[in-house]
């Protein structure tokens, strides 16, 4: 059970502590933050709300055990790190229950994502042996004018100390993303986890606590985003942010300087659907991409554009298909559960009313208690509606019918999001088309949107994000290059 | 014209020489070989039969030229291939008549093979000094038990001298994609160009020389195989061979010793073609692919393995574009001109009496004028006959209807062969299932089998070769690696 | 001459026009900027004060170019920049000129800035046909829990519009290393060039011009910083910034939003001597770094750090070398030019006399005329003295005696810039493991500090930029990465 | 104990059978081989002697296996080999004290010969995973000619059944080094392994059925060379060798076809010691290297070329270690134990014999008893003498004075074999270029030649082999590349 056998430790009465210097330690600042169960919406748990003075020793503690740690063998980083895996997923179960109060995720999906997350993390650290641990080697005479007297070695170098900062609807599985990728590459870490999901991340922290890495190395810090928000973004002390979220991130892309930002801030998710395709296939997956987890996923399917000629017989198979959905407590393992909190409800209820009022087709009646919110699927959406453009991040997903797949692209390339997107057709020539044609990070062929198998690449074009992410391309990121010229008084061409 | 203007080195009366140490000389042999024109079935040119003696004076000097060669800077080298790809593409002229009388390429795709060759030269002289000119960097806290006191260089050296033999049906073409590659890496390179072709090939040759590569560098011996076949393949002084051609190649690969080999003996390569296809591409592709140069291509279409239902459609409509192929001699462009020899042409013969005997459809009737055979399909081609596993090299194309994609792939997979082949289907999910189940070194899907373009990896599995081509891979089957390990006192991790 | 010849279009009057839309156009401003003669001090060249509006239109045709330009085929991209490169090369003449007038550099070294940035183009070209034209393929069976049934292919594409903003001692070079791998990736390119080596960017800028450049893709914008310079740094239609130069650069990146930004703002390059030094060899390279174009490159020697045990050595090798140094103005290609500006002079000056002040040695009398400044090295200079920490950026080369390398490495990395290094010794282990300890984007072992080759990495740590340079890193870091995942409904192994 | 606990199954009586179809079986021949135990010079193990219709069945059963195994998930294969890993340290005891009975290996090298191997695996199971799981995406627009209109997808496949030939020195690593990457890459996998040796080895395999690979994926064959040898080596169902061992694989390469070979022959190592020079650190490395497992190592130093003016110092130096080298039984650990046969210990004699007669000096006196030779140094061996250039494979090393740098390069260059070669001198300069100079596959700066760490490339150039190891390079080697092109109607530049 959270809070209790070997996370004793990180709670203190009915308050979690942060992590710092290797030590599970109370705020002075005597404050707590309370997290809300979004099912019950009574407080669920307490976090410390940290100062700025500790978010200073923090990042002073950062320094120091980084300085070591660039200095740690690869391959003793990598056990270190396949330590924590196997300690994360020996302890699913607390975790996920913190999952399912925090973020009212179905239990199941709770406990798949901590798994997923042991995974991850061994993967990272095999992955990352390889590229930390082979650079480059040169010679000067590939440029017109010069003899091979000159070897330049490239590697790979860490940053410092990283700063990660996941959203709330994968606060493990979207920390270890960072963590792993910022620590087999010799970084310190720093992670802010988000209200909803910080006490899921304190247990999954206090996993690596036990693998035994350094002191100070890797720092949780809870707390209001008033008081440490700016303060930890902009702190000279950071030198890279990994961040997943929402418009939060170009505001902090605005206010940081010469850092690199990895950052990836939602998508709205197009999946087009034409004649030819397969359509129980797409119909199957526009309700998994559209309603699992309740809509609440960056990848969500967020708007269904479907050629006029199919589109009865697709919204008819969604719409069987949604009517078995269970709807309930994610304690249960209900497919739809509450939704993060009010305030998201409402926005929610917001576009709905909208879509009625400018005309929509309700496939299933509105329906909400609290904030749990009965999936939805509005047919007939026009672009003058709200629902056409924003993210709901909820239970509720629009159909747009179009004359022509140029009218799906033109669709799709009218949002300033481009996170993915996604194309039914059974032709091999129109789905290559049509990928090249939609400007989004990946384009699915005949599945939903995804992240993951997590070695991919996974990127946002546009107001989607800056950089790549998947395991590869995340240690890239979080490294940079340094260079050694050997100069040589006469050429050396290795034997020729 | 050729052997006149910048050509008129090359040649002594009315026989050409052979070029060796950087200058042109006849074979001490006295004697010569004369080159027969499939056309006029009379000989055209004249070579010296080089002597096991002369083969030993070549190597001398390429062992010698290469060492310096090694060492010259890789931008050199480059520069040098450039201005042999511009002299080559200038005396486009002369090089493409020796195509036309020696192999009856028409006119056209003669010049056309020299231009490519141009082209082919340079992007080879960029690639290499890119694969030359990086190598790998390698630290020694990857392996469990290691400090990071090991720091291994890497880089790619060259072989030493190349033996590359090339075909009679792209003589300058399949000599260029060995040329390229051994010069760019480093490598001294011995040329043993086919018979016919072995004209077009010296004059090519003589565009590398005009271009000023160090003298002994690169070789031509002509002569016969009776005499210096063996002894050049099983020289003690070659490190490496890259050949084209047939069988040969397998008897090559039992006598040589411990030297990499890169061999491609041909194909029986397969277009499926599936219910759902475009058919006119379809068509148009078997065409194409199974008559151009009268089918004298190692990645000819060989067999058309066509699913019943559409057979009927897809043979009328190769019948229809069959019918209006031009017969006749190559000076006139002709498409079907005279294959290679009369022996080549009674084998093909041969293929096409056992089809007539075993009851295979004649589409057209068979015609044959000394070596010009028209263009001919034969349907209902069964499995008994010869022609559905043997390659005709001519411009016969068999035709075997199948009633599932399953027996398709039976059929390709049942031969010895494995080159390319091809499957025509407009469904995303089946082209790549049926390039995953067919044994072939490359798939092509919606276009005939094809060599190129030619930084496309190009490589044959079972009897079809060893070792893979294309511009990139050939620059790294030509050179081997060498590393130099610095051992320091003490763990550098460069700054971490 | 500037100006004259194929250059008559490019200037009205006594004004240089901007370039835009495939235009030599005069500002609507109807202002210009006059451009000081270092030498003369005098106004020498005018360009056009560029309005906030004519940002506006350069933008909107970038943007529209650039979509085109993308789906040109990279060897047709690569034949454009070829040919630019050519007429660079041919035009060395005029753009030199304006370069020793613009910016006093040495007329030799004006002429050889521009030829090397001809070589420079058409290696980028080359290298881009590669980079772009080779994604990943990547399959789902990696990761734990899954069967290959998703093929992920990714490749890198352009990231819209660059902005290169050059410095002004290599305005031709430095923005050359920009355009080059943004125009190969596919992007457009608005060049900013600096104000002292605008009228040389425009000679340069008019060469692509006559290449062929599709109309919009290319663009040149002069004016005054205070006018256009936040506005082009913060326009929306930019997609990523190339800068060099200074302190300007952080000042950039913290009003940037999320886009990438290359960055290379100075260095203070020391040079750390050792007793088993070749002294003479170190003494060579002192002089050549700190006193090249009179100390005003990035990568200059920028401290000396010599063991007190030789240093007396080294101090009178540099001495008597530093005696022979020209002086005078840039036509005459004397060694010591004057430096950009009066304030740059007069800044140069404040530290020399504040190493006066407290004490430095002067090995030669400190002597000026006008913005020349004579070659000056300050022995015994003292980390209380600023310029022991500041870039002179003039021909003032201060040297620190130190006692052990452990105290030089300790001034290298207690600078806030890390830029290059340089290390002489003849010992392998001590030169890598200093190279280790030095926190600098490169260290040279037994060389002064230098860009290039320019396909070598180049970057600075710390506060001497982001991200990576060279031709190679440019390249990729001038694009962002998009993928398509292909869903099978069945594993597909590729025959396994 | 060895055949005991868990291996009782792979013994029958006195005789261990072979392993074959996923069973532990008798030979048919009802015949079996004696393994002589070097020390004892007795029958210590009886293995059986396999038929040529046992191979047979081996080899169908191989084929069928690989097809199915070539279609598992890679992470499955991973998880398999990182089984084994785990199962071959736990049981490091029983196979170890094979390896001391078979040929006498000092007790706890034994050991850590078994624990390196189960990390190679592992190492070799995250290195494929890498390798396979990424191909190549390549674009036709690349070269000259070409639109975007063709997307070449090549990834690596596995060969089909692989022969592993491991010599008697490392039977278990050497084994591992081929099994390993074979079985990643999808291959099937036969072992035939050294007479002496070939008990450890079934010990071994037993690891890998405990680990539960499918039925005939992998075998292991012992048996007499004369009946099997050629049998298997030539078998058409092989379709790559990976040998190590001495001049029988020159043989085995010129009978094979065109099959990948990768080879490793053996060397005449050479180390060169400077006056410059650690000559404490190099005479540790020449009783290291030379010593070692009683010289009987590929890389061991062979021979040692020491400039004249450092000759004596470094001769005392090492002949004070080699006093101190105990000598006697495996099982006691000692240093020097017996050598692995009555004829490898008269062969080396008969090369003492040849120096003592030639006027060797012999810094220490010749003794044997048995196999067991006391270690020996010989000073002032000259290029007449036949130890100059034969391996010993014993505990006997000649010194040889040179009296320059240029003497040793021709010394080592002179040889037919160039496994690896190492330098001791502090010089950066020097170290590099004689690394340039010397033809061996690897130069090892200031430490003896030494395979590893396992992922560093291991290659031998000339008669010492073909193709390069390495886990990396091995796994490569044992692939070959298919590729897919997919031809689209109109050109695809995926968004730009």
């Amino acid at each position: 059970m959270a809070g209790t056998g070997p996370f004793r430790d990180i709670i203190d009465g009915d308050v979690y502590k942060y992590y710092a210097e290797g030590e599970w330690r109370k705020s002075s600042s005597g404050k707590s933050v309370p997290i809300i169960n979004p099912t019950t919406r009574k407080p669920q748990y307490m976090v410390q709300a940290c100062t700025q003075e500790e978010v200073n020793k923090v990042m002073e503690a950062a320094n120091a055990a980084q300085k070591i740690w660039a200095r740690t063998p690869l391959w003793k980083r990598a056990e270190l790190l396949h330590r924590a895996a196997a300690i994360l997923k020996e302890h699913k179960g607390p975790i996920a229950e913190c999952l399912v109060k925090e973020i009212a995720k179905p239990a199941k999906d709770a406990v798949s994502e901590v798994v997923r997350s042991g995974d991850l993390v061994s993967y990272t650290a095999e992955e990352g042996v390889r590229i930390l641990g082979e650079g480059k080697f040169l010679v000067s005479d590939s440029f017109p004018g010069n003899e091979r007297n000159k070897y330049c070695i490239s590697s790979k170098i860490p940053l410092g100390v990283v700063l990660a900062i996941p959203p709330f609807n994968y606060p493990v599985n979207l920390a270890v993303s960072k963590i792993g990728p910022a620590l087999i590459s010799g970084n310190a870490l720093v992670l802010k986890p988000p209200t909803q999901g910080a006490v899921a991340a304190l247990h999954m922290i206090h996993c690596f606590h036990l693998a035994g890495f350094p002191k100070g190395l890797i720092s949780c810090i809870t707390g209001k985003g008033s008081e440490i928000g700016d303060f930890l973004t902009m702190h000279p002390g950071i030198n890279c942010i990994s961040f997943t979220g929402g418009d939060t991130g170009i505001a902090i892309s605005k206010k940081t300087g010469m850092i690199p930002l990895q950052m990836e801030l939602g998508g709205k998710d197009a999946c087009i659907i034409l004649e030819d395709a397969d359509l129980d296939l797409a119909a199957a997956n526009i309700v998994k991409g559209g309603f699992s987890y309740s809509g609440q996923r960056c990848t969500a399917v967020k708007v269904v554009l479907v050629i006029e000629s199919v589109a009865d017989v697709v919204v008819e198979k969604v719409n069987a298909k949604v009517a078995k959905l269970i709807v309930g407590p994610p304690e249960e393992d209900c497919d739809i559960t509450p939704v993060i909190s009010e305030s998201s409800a409402n926005f929610i209820e917001g576009l709905v009313n909208d879509a009625k009022d400018k005309g929509a087709t309700f496939c299933q009646e509105y329906r909400r208690e609290g904030n749990l919110i009965w999936p939805l699927l509005l047919d007939h959406v026009r672009p003058d509606m709200r629902i056409a453009w924003e993210e709901p991040f909820g239970p509720v997903l629009p159909v747009i019918r179009i004359n022509s797949v140029e009218e799906g692209i033109h669709h799709c390339n009218a949002s300033n999001l481009g996170l993915q997107g996604s194309v039914f057709t059974r032709d091999i020539n129109k789905a290559l088309l049509i990928s090249d044609a939609m400007e989004t990070g990946t384009v699915q062929i005949n599945s939903a949107p995804a992240r993951g198998p997590d070695h991919f690449p996974f990127q946002g074009l546009k107001d989607s994000g800056i950089g790549s992410q998947g395991i590869t391309n995340s240690i890239n990121m979080m490294t940079k290059i340094k260079s050694t010229v050997i100069n040589l008084p006469s050429p050396s061409y290795t034997m020729g």
